[in-house]
This record gives C-alpha cells, sequence and structure tokens, in this order.
C-alpha cells in the first residue's frame, strides 16, 4: 500500500478553488478525501460530526493545541476557532488515499512545516479584473464586501512563490488536469517511490 | 514567450528510453527538440552536421571545453569524445521549445550542476527480471554483453535518488504519459511561472 499525498490547494475566494476541488475529488474514485476540520462552533442543522467538521468544544479544542494534535489551527480570541486535526489526514494518508486540504496561506504554511512531503498549489486567477469579474458576476456579495475580498486576494497571491505550483484557472478543465498532473508528479518522486527504488536495487541480477 | 524546459531522462540500456523519447518528441509537434550533441568522432554516411552531431575536430572540442561551452562532456584518452553544447541547448530554450536530453547519470548530474532548473527524470524497468528478458528478447547482444549491461543497469538505478523524477516502464503509454506529467508539473512551479506571478500582482484592483 503506497501512501497518500497530502494536496494543499489556496486561492482566493472567486477563483473557482470549490470547483476544482470537488471535480478532483469526484474524478478520484475513493482515492481522494477532504480533510476534515475541527472548529468549536455549534453544528448546522445536517452536519454530522466527522463529516463536515469534528464539533469540539473550547476545551477540547484547546487540549488538541497543547498535545500537538494540530497541524495549523487558528485561534481568534472571541471567534469560533478553526483546525486540521493531524490524526485523520494521518490516518487516510496512510491507508494509501490523497488528502485535500482547502486552507489559507498562512494555513498552508504551517502545514508544510509540519509535512514537509505534502503538495502546495495556489490557485490563481488569470488577472485581477478577471477575478474582479467573478465576483461580481455570482452576485453573493455587496459592493464593499467584494472591495475587501480583491484587497485580501492580492495579499494571497502576493505569497504564490511560496508554493509548490501555480495553476491559473482560466479555462476551467485544463486547471483540473493540471492540478490532476501535480498530484501524479508527486508520486513519482524517488522519495515517494523509495520502497520500488530499493527493491529494484536489491534484486539479484 | 516562455522558456522551454531542459528535460533529462536517463534510464538503463534496455529500458525503453528510446521508445518513450520518440513518442515525447512527436507528441509534442515541434514544441520539443531533442539535443544535439558534439563528438570527435567521424560522421557516418548520411549524418548532418548539426542534426545527428556537431562534428568537431579533437581541437575543437578542447576549445569547446577550456572556453565552458559544455553543459557536460566525456573525454576518455584514445576514445571519441562527446560533449552536450551548452549553446544549442540554450537557444531553443530561449526560443521556447523544450529540450530532451538523453544522457547517462554521471552527465545528469553534470547538467543538473549547470542549469539546477533542468528536470531529470529516470526510467527505471519494473523489474531487474523484466529488464533481463527484455534485453535478451531484443537479440542483439551476445550473453556476456546482457550481462555487462545489466550491472550496469544495477549500478545506474541504485543512483535513482539523485533524480527528481522516477518513471517505471511497465505499460509504455502509462510511463509517456507520466513523462508528459512531468514536464507539464515543471511548468507551474512559481519560479517557471515568475513573470504572470509578477505581473498579476502589480496589477490595479
Amino acid at each position: 500500500m503506497k501512501r497518500g499525498v497530502l494536496f494543499i490547494i489556496s486561492g482566493p475566494s472567486g477563483v473557482g478553488k470549490g470547483t476544482v476541488a470537488k471535480a478532483l475529488l469526484e474524478g478520484a474514485n475513493g482515492s481522494m478525501v477532504f480533510s476534515v476540520s475541527a472548529t468549536t462552533r455549534a453544528p448546522r442543522p445536517g452536519e454530522v460530526h466527522g463529516r463536515e467538521y469534528f464539533f469540539l468544544t473550547d476545551e477540547e479544542f484547546d487540549r488538541m493545541i497543547d498535545a500537538g494534535e494540530f497541524l495549523e489551527y487558528m485561534k481568534v480570541f472571541g471567534r469560533n476557532n478553526y483546525g486540521t486535526p493531524r490524526k485523520y489526514v494521518e490516518e487516510q494518508l496512510e491507508a494509501g488515499r490523497d488528502v485535500l486540504l482547502d486552507i489559507d496561506v498562512n494555513g498552508a504554511m504551517k502545514v508544510k512545516e509540519n509535512c514537509p512531503d505534502a503538495v502546495a498549489l495556489m490557485l490563481a486567477p488569470p488577472s485581477m479584473k478577471e477575478l474582479r469579474r467573478r465576483l461580481e458576476t455570482r452576485g453573493t456579495e455587496e459592493q464593499p464586501v467584494i472591495e475587501r475580498r480583491l484587497a485580501e486576494a492580492a495579499s494571497e497571491l502576493s505569497r504564490m512563490g511560496e508554493y509548490d505550483y501555480v495553476v491559473v484557472n482560466d479555462d476551467l478543465d485544463a486547471a483540473i488536469a493540471q492540478c490532476r498532473c501535480v498530484l501524479e508528479s508527486a508520486k513519482l518522486t524517488p522519495a515517494y517511490c523509495a520502497e520500488f527504488v530499493s527493491n529494484l536495487i536489491k534484486e539479484d541480477l
């Protein structure tokens, strides 16, 4: 059983990250799962513990922080907390499944620190103008919110250089194919193939 | 115009490297070229200077060594010399074409030293047993030669860990697809996309 790959995807609001992530998962036929986050917010109707989120009390969340059980977490006083439990990710990778982690730049870099084998990909818009168009077209946010999202996007995108890969979501199908390619390549490194490599070398001629 | 990628492929005799390289070139529709080596051996009938090889005198070859004009070279006293001229590779990359370089482990590592952006891929057999079968099946070599090739293969393959990628040539079409994926991924790194990245960040919101 080959270990899965931890596949981090970041990208600004409006870039189409959700659509790409969904396509990757659906195309993976069970060989990839979404990372399940932990949160201190209350479950909404229909949400299941361990499926949408691991719902924790503040005390449980703090205990996990102290025990080093998060790959990354975000704790803001007076707000709901979110974190990525290491155990769930580790179990899935060990079972040979790739784990998709949709997370912001700070979270992504924290996870890379904790899991140097993780592959971090930034999904970028073809242009800021196009990102604005997408945010305005979906019509779910007021103009001031859109302006704030764009400023946040510029800030996130300015850190693209910290990622392993940058995929431009211009044509959706092409972007999905490129993400798949990146994931496939990650499985072709000597480190990833270490067992095969060492067996081949040990073989009698 | 985006710069091309220098794509190094190594692999033991019998692994099917020629077939894979040919398929990559043919599928690239002119966006990839073979690196043309320099040699001091005499041209054979039909060989064209600058196409099969750059045919050089010993003096010309030595001058290029002294001038640092080789990405790598091999000089063995009393034998024909071979080298990879930097200029040809550089011109092709600048013109936006990928350059395929079929070379042994020592040469590959030398080129990586000189071109850190080059992508080095080792094509490996599924097993040494299968490699033996392939060498024996093609029937072009005597048994002692096959034994020597196998020993050389084991030695080359023991250095797989120095490569960026390992592709196992079990199913030919799968191996070709994986090589293409590796090449595509190499064009998705932030360094490769630096111009796009910097333009995006400079855009007005």
